[in-house]
């Protein structure tokens, strides 16, 4: 299989609509509720809209975002992207040799190659957990000019604790070097504290990062953004974007997405209990030896006398796609990740494990 | 102003919605047919698809290209653009010195300028309306590694003499430079033949760059791809690309509006009309001193006796959005450019003209 299908979920077409039949996809990482209805009750007039080149500057997207994020000071910069990845990819492009904490999202690595950036990675470990290991990585950030790492992270769903975090944002400011927070699943936490972007108004090193991909469930509409009290980064970043990165459709619905909040609410609440009830049923497969605690909407499983390549083929026998974790740098094959969907797909899910006898 | 916004036709915000008035804009180059009904009646099921990521390979969106182009040839590489100015990017980014037919596309400059690669201008003159000085072009790729220029060109609407640009054609490919040909206004020329993808076939030199942006009236859409027989140049640029980079409005679209014969036949049929029209009324006015033959669906207009700028401010004060052109590198503020739009706001322009007294 191609090398670039492998490194992300998501891929319903190779093993799916391509050869005619819908798979359960639990790989992608998108809200259950699906999109959300204020957006879809307003696609004719948004529509409508694409008959324009967007606004060459998004004011009104960037007037949208502030007002989501209660983002009150003028010393906010934001910088809008085609998806996340664009801003990830332009962030990291500024660095020299960049520290990652690993097991992470793929394109860390793929941009840091990408500009010939050297890479030095700070492993969360098994034996604990899977949390950072906060002075590895500001030993490590002696000799880097920057960090990028999730809040939460993906594949694993660990979030950054502030507190131990604090040493490594007051060295980086003092030594002007950049941290990169990718913040992309943080909304399902419900929890806004948990975000840098407070801290990043005294702390001109942050960049975080942020998506309506996962949480407003749609992947399909590319639309990521990054906020920075740092003009220079800002303007560093914009120097290598193209103008209209951003499409109508994105431009225009965050004016309906954003001031949703009957779908925010019942989204946070809705993942969270079908979060427990999924890893309850999961802690009961023989072959799962760990389900680990996730601040994200998926969960990272460890595997016992089975690989991910096994799992990955017997579900997608029976239509069911999910997350090897084989090719993660600082995981190996006996990891999958696991998407929190709706109830009956879950269930679908928990059946279908149940079934598998090794 | 800001210099970005002057950069380009198309911001009817600074002026228009902003400030909660609606303008007549044509200063950007949309086909006035509108978007195709076959997008606008199938939006329900295109939304549907933007909860799941698009195909990282976009594999159905490639045949749809194929099928709209009849490219039979497995030759064929195809690049897809988060809007045609990705791919004008990213092809320049493959180059050290550049040759620029100017006057033309602002972004090509940009773009350049951005990567640091030098820059030699070739200048079409105005004794000569405007046509490609094919021995200057020449002349300049040999001390330059690729050409970049406009069929049409963008802003007087001139198209290639074929049998004029062989030798540069000959010689770009025996000397492997690479020559970077703008198509997005080709379709509303209604000759299949005009196009340089044949040619494309024979010769690996070429990389030729389509949208839907101006022809399909998706400016909002952000969609353009490039085509080669190259598989080098091809392999170059998608190394620079994110994935995920056209999102799923785009990529779905495709599958209607490539296959609505009747809107492309309409378009061609009723812009040409249009034109001759707006071109006969034009020519009576007074301080216009000359109307350029165009290809495309727009027209460059010499002024006497009055600047852009103050055509603009005219017009504006009254609602309509013209095409200043005095930051054209190679014209000067004698010249504005004006799109060919539906009669009534064609005569509209035309009775507002009128009304300037000088």
């Amino acid at each position: 299989m191609d090398k670039t299908i492998r490194d992300h979920g998501g891929d319903i077409y190779t093993e799916g609509q391509l050869r005619g039949r819908e798979l359960l996809d639990f790989s992608a990482n998108i809200n259950p509720l699906g999109i959300p209805k204020s957006f879809k009750e307003n696609i004719k007039s948004i529509l409508e809209s694409a008959v324009n080149y967007p606004d060459l500057k998004y004011r009104e997207a960037k007037e949208n975002i502030k007002a989501y994020l209660a983002l009150e000071s003028s010393k906010y910069e934001i910088i809008l992207g085609n998806g996340a990845a664009e801003i990830i990819d332009l962030s990291l492009s500024l660095l020299k040799k960049v520290c990652i904490a690993v097991p992470s999202f793929g394109e860390y690595r793929t941009s840091a190659l990408k500009y010939d950036i050297d890479i030095e990675y700070s492993y969360l470990k098994e034996e604990e957990e899977f949390h950072y290991d906060y002075e590895d990585i500001l030993r490590k950030l002696h000799h880097c000019d920057g960090l990028i790492l999730g809040n939460p992270n993906n594949p694993n769903g660990g979030i950054i604790d502030k507190k131990a975090f604090q040493p490594i944002l007051d060295f980086c400011e003092e030594n002007s070097k950049l941290i990169i927070i990718d913040e992309a699943f943080i909304e399902f936490t419900g929890e806004p504290n948990r975000s840098f972007l407070q801290e990043s108004l005294q702390y001109q090193c942050l960049i975080v990062i942020r998506a309506v991909t996962k949480f407003f469930a749609l992947p399909g509409i590319r639309f990521g953004y990054g906020i920075t009290t740092n003009s220079k980064v800002a303007e560093s970043i914009r120097s290598k974007q193209l103008p209209w990165n951003i499409n109508t459709f994105a431009e225009v619905s965050l004016k309906y997405i954003f001031k949703d909040k009957e779908y925010i609410e019942s989204t946070i609440r809705y993942v969270n209990k079908q979060k427990s009830l999924l890893t309850e049923g999961l802690r009961k497969i023989p072959f799962i030896e760990k389900v680990y605690e996730s601040s994200g909407n998926f969960l990272l499983l460890k595997l016992k006398d089975i690989t991910d390549e096994e799992i990955f083929e017997s579900c997608l026998q029976r239509g069911i796609l999910v997350r090897r974790c084989g090719n993660y740098e600082g995981l190996n094959h006996s990891f999958i990740r696991v998407a929190v969907k709706d109830r009956k797909s879950n269930d679908t899910l928990i059946s279908l494990l149940k079934d598998i006898h090794i």
